[in-house]
């Protein structure tokens, strides 16, 4: 059995991964941290998991951490993981940081759209950016993996193969988002209670939500060339689930068939995409599962592709990815522990 | 008191009309007709509303109806509007139809986008849409006034001063939508129950839904050019409220103060559109009202405006613009009995 | 015009106060007091008020407020009015209080279920319990009035006419009400967290709810004798409503008839009152609205009669009735600016 | 594996049915009818279940299905498995019906509350209550099963050592329950729209809803006596879940320790159900679990217990127990494809 770790493990995005560890095969949950309710079981914090997980909650020391386990999960607000980590716990333990810290390769964005210092800036080169179905092999060597951003996940899987494919303009990236509640956290925001945000929508992060350069690094990638995303982030009363609609212009004599084959043969041998074609997926579809779900429709009128991907944001957006790291990094087999299908249809 | 009636008036649009005409100082309700309710009171299948307005519901006749109403609303499915209206019903009364028959000047777009016949395209010269900001003398006038679609109400409420004062590229808009699940009718659909829309989002009517073409009739008149836009609405669990947000192309040189400028000269005098800059509007802050919120983000980098519009789909979506047609058009004080602030925070 | 001010005006109860005593046509707001946003403008905080109050909030002093006001409404958490109000203040100003402090006659009730120090006792002998269709006479003379609880407004109205007309068994009372989430009020705790709520349903309070010495003290007095009720609220995913589904023992010899003459008895002449009968109330048949609609049912295999009252927690449960209390006091009408009947069905 | 159909797979029971029997490691579905969506795929209408489950749904026909599965389960509205359902097939296939006809043995009674006919009385003598917590041997040799009803199974649960240990009068039982809208089952009603339920609590079935015979029948059962219980169901606007609230009045020198000796004895094996004493159950603490969890109080004050208990009324409260019927009665392992505690916290 692995040993594991979670620092952070109450919040919402740690809390999903401790279900998923304590429920994996291969793992042993070693230790867990929380800096709000050291010294409580994890099952008084979420009764839900009485049984499935009663393990006492630390006080965060990852010197201690990094010695329990081989490999340990970090779900903390940013610019604490870039405080904490250090070459020598790299030596000894796995760091999956479910944080922004590790994300963007080039510290001056990260500093620019978070408005803060990066501490660990010299870490940054063995960072591996954990999209799973991007860097697969360089994730399976890396000791400092940045588990991507919710809507990261999705935009940049929905928008890969249009761009990898060269098949849109990419100075016309438009990627309308919707997230469930949960996306916002487990603290205390007036933002956050209920009556705040039920029978409401609204759109937020408008122009400098920081999920931004991390979509813009990654396609960036894969169009061997800069560009830019306009990102529009909304918020809906649900508690889960991550819409991206996703606007391209079409290049000049590209048509439908070329979209789907595009689609189909990137993501021919993936266990966690599902390819819905002109079903436009719910993010029901993927509630409790690690799956992202993609349609697509050619608007002949327009000349343009709206691609829309779906996915659960705590599972394939957090944890269930952050799972999926782990997998492929410790050669565990990439699906063992994540659904991929829901068990409930409601 | 003018004599109002409503044909169709036990579905979300019509019943929230009869919720409004009931509490309006100036009109007298003196027909109601349900096809699926005929017989009933009307506060039997709304009993929210007993004390308030108790009338016997009846079959729908509109010959019947015409002759005892000075004013009469239609909230009928599309096609059926277009059987029912005469000219001669028009010689004695005034039709406010808030479905989609007399909204396309053009016959044939109209039979396009709604795979049907138009059943009295001889009207449709005399028809005056309703958008009550944008066509105030025509609707003075009118004796068939052709209500508008939720989402063109908010669209072009939104995007309207961008392309009159020529600040963005007509050819860029895309308006990504989204509606609460009331503005799916109050049908027996499968779609529209609780377990099948509750936790979770979805984009519907990708490159089709029939309010396309009213938003690019409307637009393309103050763009004194025909547009197309693309757009895309969505589904919020929750019962009402809808939010476009708009993106378009800047034209050189446009900055900040162009648009800020744009949206507060053009709204002047608008006592249902309310202004709010840079704090973007969220739909609770209209709920129950027949205002339409506006905020607006430039986005330098990326050189677009993002352009954000709420309304409540039920009331300046469709019942509160209807009985502010009729204040129009007959008189009434525009603003009469209709609702400008929220009564209750939540 | 009538000078009025709110302290804590920010909270859910305060700001619902805010825009009934804003859209109320005899009185002025002259202050308003929020020891949270002081120095912002009240439409800052509820963007949905924005041009019906743009007031600007200041710190709580209630010296200051009872002069620039003939009716000082108080919406605090408890034991903070009762170390707010002074004899020389109630010689100036009415105080209306939305908090616990003077529900109680009883102190050391008070301080058992509270388990704090009431900190002005001399008081409370001149304190009327407002609860306006049982208290009216001695409301129009009190300077001191104790707005009732949410739950013990519903419970109490629901009861009182089985009570005071001795139909049943006062040892067999249970109350099992429901509320929405805007009865935790607007405080940055993690349990009223949209996430913690939304698709969940639970029990709280359970034999220790603060308000059932209210409803014993009350429903004692109708009884002429202590009672003691079982009380038993739950918590529902919704904003706003509470209904109370109440249980007795018939006395033997009542059948369906004295309990329906009871209650229209009883409630002949309220115009906040609407009996259903067999029609069994929904919380959304009286959101937005002042009333309490009840129903019953008899169910004469056990020889029980089930009672449902409902209200609109914030209105009739707190704000409306704090309106409806002045109205009383001041001789303003007993319904100005209090809705009866619902504005928008859904 | 085990060949295992379902009639009636595409209603919320009969499709959570699927989702378990398609991830269960011992069984093979064979067969499955929907009348309404016959020639479809099971993923076509559920396209969250794609690749877990695309047989194809064939039109409902018992003699095929019961030649093709050694376990069929009915998922049908009542009166309708007592016409299909023969003694033939019961010899040939084990029948667990999760629909009414087979639950109560009195078939009078059954007609009385049903208001229909039941077709197949004779059969009545060999069909076994599967309450499996309670009935476990004679589960395991029945070939008609009776799958308990939702409230039912909560009810029941929760009371059961209360009832059996003697420790409550039984002529005071008062079960106050609510459930979320899948339980009114995926058919078009309005009733069961988004719109309708959203926003809103009310009390249904008052004095007559259908479970009541079969609460008391099984706790008659245990109580060794006939007994009566005054049953009110609610609907919460959540999709899944159902909490009972049950007060029962203590008999004479009961104390605490005595109740919570009464259930840590009674459950003392049990797999499935989770005592929580003095911490009270959510519905999300068991939501997708097969899980029944209870809590209680006892108010020394009142003399009465509040005892609370909580299922996935998908789950324990229909499919899940059906499965655990099929293991017990198969000798699959009780246990066996069904979840004990959430995957996800939220």
């Amino acid at each position: 059995m692995l040993h594991v770790g979670v620092i952070g493990a109450t919040g919402y995005a740690g809390s999903q991964l401790v279900a998923l560890l304590a429920n994996h095969p291969l793992v042993e949950i070693t230790y867990l941290a929380s800096h709000s309710y050291a010294g409580k079981r994890f099952s008084d914090i979420y009764p839900s998991l009485f049984s499935s997980c009663d393990l006492l909650l630390e006080e965060e020391d990852i010197e201690e951490a990094s010695k329990r386990c081989s490999v340990l999960f970090l779900a903390l607000p940013h610019a604490m993981a870039s405080k904490l980590v250090t070459p020598a716990i790299l030596e000894r333990c796995i760091i999956i940081d479910l944080g922004a810290d590790y994300r963007l390769s080039d510290a001056s964005v990260y500093e620019s759209w978070y408005k803060t210092t990066h501490f660990s800036k010299d870490l940054l080169d063995q960072a591996v950016y954990g999209l799973c179905e991007l860097k697969r092999e360089q994730i399976a060597k890396a000791n400092l993996i940045a588990n991507p951003g919710c809507y990261t996940t999705t935009s940049t899987l929905t928008l890969a193969p249009l761009i990898a494919k060269q098949l849109v303009d990419p100075t016309s990236l438009i990627i309308d988002a919707a997230s469930g509640v949960s996306g916002a956290g487990r603290s205390e925001k007036i933002d956050s209670l209920f009556c705040e945000c039920n029978e409401s929508y609204k759109a937020y992060g408008v122009t400098n939500h920081r999920h931004t350069p991390e979509i813009e690094q990654e396609l960036g990638l894969l169009n061997q060339a800069p560009l830019m995303v306009q990102f529009t982030p909304h918020l809906v009363p649900m508690n889960r689930g991550i819409l991206a609609t996703c606007y391209a212009n079409l290049k000049e004599g590209v048509g439908e068939e070329d979209i789907a084959k595009a689609y189909q043969e990137f993501y021919a041998d993936e266990s966690f995409v599902r390819l819905l074609g002109q079903t436009l997926p719910e993010t029901r579809f993927v509630r409790n599962t690690n799956t992202c779900a993609i349609g697509w429709k050619v608007d002949k009128r327009t000349n343009r592709v709206i691609a829309i991907g779906a996915i659960d944001n705590l599972i394939k957006g957090a944890a269930g990815q952050a799972v999926q790291n782990m997998n492929i990094r410790c050669n565990l087999g990439e699906a063992t522990g994540l659904p991929s299908t829901v068990a409930s249809p409601l």
